[in-house]
């Protein structure tokens, strides 16, 4: 038994077959180009589909069901991707445009929904029923499983823990509010501590790191701080106080048992783990009193989108 | 068929008999008087509910369960309740002992949450299947409820709403963290943010308004705005403007169809939901493309705890 999991971006669209017990069996991305317009974008994923199970060997009617994880809102119930403003798509009936192709079930839902569905049932969140995942990328997404289940809330627009306001009239965010956990909890928002630190310390390592890759990332910081750069340190540590902020609120409010941190920053590891796990443990409503909320990394990498959006259908 | 519900709190044990209706039928308090221990607390409780079948009739046969709210973390599903500082209880077989009176299911926890299960089966929120009860007290205390149950968390420890960080590195709250939503929207932070308006403002109304009443409480500005006095205006706006923050994050993160609004700071009714209301509405994530949350003030008032403690057992 196998099931198709489709993850849209706003460049590709990631497909793949996985088997029932969460194994990706075959994978392929073709380009998003969603100015084609939804049923085009629609019938060439059904297209890969059929592909991938010709090429992985595997007949059609074993497709159990197909999964699909949407960079926007999207209403499970109705099928239909209510707001994904990256690929122009608002109302679009996506579950009904699928069963042109395929008579079998399809569930659709937000990508970080899906990614997190997918590291709870087949990643590092295996064996937890409430847990949130987190995404520190371009901006902070995140996904809340709650006795097993997906809060995704009216309207499925829940789960936008990014838009969380930690610093009344802070920095202003593209959402229009001002001082949401996204604009210094992201991986953009580290870049952007990271160069105001260079301009403020001419002599600090993290111009030599900047250089040697060309440009300056996410990891500029991470890497000067463990050459031993005391500025660099100093924003990795108030970095570090930024996520962790957000964590705590979460933990305060919804009291998972774990955090499962993905996205490009969540490849700096121990670095970033471990202290976060500190500050979480020393921090949280009544810490020592309960059980701490873990911290762990994500395992499915890219592929999570992939593995959770046909987890939705299993 | 009738239930008991009992509210605990510092000063006093509020105890009353339910219908299933969610009738208050007849309720009495007693003096908590915590320092003679908890044995002594139940026992004068279980003997108080006695007392009311008789008050009101009613066989003691009929009182099919008993709810008891706890002014700290409890875990339902152990009738233990971990830890509830200001009564000196930690880790006390709270359904255990009442057993000794009652052969009855008895369900514990804590006391938001059942005032915001009183409040979603028998009050404002009566309808809703999602919402989130907050109280605008002495703390900021709040009750999830998602698909009609209660959230929890792990060891019942969480909705501390309250103790969400709105202002990384802002004013130090009780709990140790600084920032916190309960220093800038609870009722004891307007009577602070009154104050310091009060002595930047010799001639504001609100010192007049003060001395009316004897003393600077949670309505001094409301009243004072009410009489036309702009700094008691913009006090009450950016007191408004802070509850509204945590609303909004709240709104992103769960997205419930309803906040229901209790404690002391709701009776200001159209005062306070109307501008709630509408900064809500104009400020949520992607608003305007999603149903508003709705914000309702809560009905049941100081009954609430009563009421939903019985709602536990029903």
């Amino acid at each position: 038994m196998y099931f198709a999991g489709i993850d849209i971006g706003g460049m590709s669209i990631k497909i793949g077959l996985v088997s029932s017990e969460g194994k990706l069996i075959v994978s392929r991305a073709i380009p998003t180009n969603h100015d084609l317009g939804y049923e085009d974008m629609i019938r060439r994923s059904s297209e890969l589909i059929s592909e991938l199970c010709k090429e992985a060997n595997i007949s059609t009617s074993k497709i159990k069901g197909i999964g699909v994880g949407i960079p926007g809102t999207a209403d499970s119930s109705t099928g239909i991707a209510t707001s994904a403003v990256n690929i122009g798509w608002k109302n679009t009936p996506v579950s009904e445009e699928f069963s042109k192709y395929f008579d079998v079930p399809i569930i659709i839902s937000n990508d970080a929904n899906c990614a997190a569905l997918g590291e709870q049932k087949f990643g590092s969140g295996a064996g937890y029923q409430n847990l949130i995942f987190i995404t520190l990328g371009t901006g902070v997404g995140s996904g809340i499983i709650i006795d097993g289940k997906l809060v995704e809330g009216v309207s499925c627009a829940g789960a936008e823990s990014g838009h969380m306001v930690i610093q009344v009239d802070g920095e202003l965010c593209n959402c229009g509010r001002c001082g949401c956990w996204e604009c210094y909890a992201s991986a953009t928002a580290l870049i952007k501590q990271t160069k105001a630190a260079m301009q403020a310390n001419p002599y600090s390592k993290l111009h030599a790191v900047g250089r040697k890759y060309g440009k300056v990332t996410g990891r500029t910081a991470f890497l000067a701080a463990q050459d031993g750069d005391d500025v660099a340190q100093s924003v990795v540590d108030k970095y570090i106080k930024y996520i962790a902020t957000g964590l705590i609120n979460l933990a305060n409010i919804i009291h998972p048992e774990a955090f499962i941190i993905g996205g490009g920053i969540s490849h700096e590891g121990d670095y970033l783990m471990k202290p976060l796990q500190q500050f979480m443990d020393n921090n949280f409503f009544a810490s020592g009193m309960y059980p701490t909320v873990k911290t762990i990394c994500a395992t499915l990498g890219n592929n999570a989108g992939i593995i959770g959006a046909a987890a939705l259908v299993m």
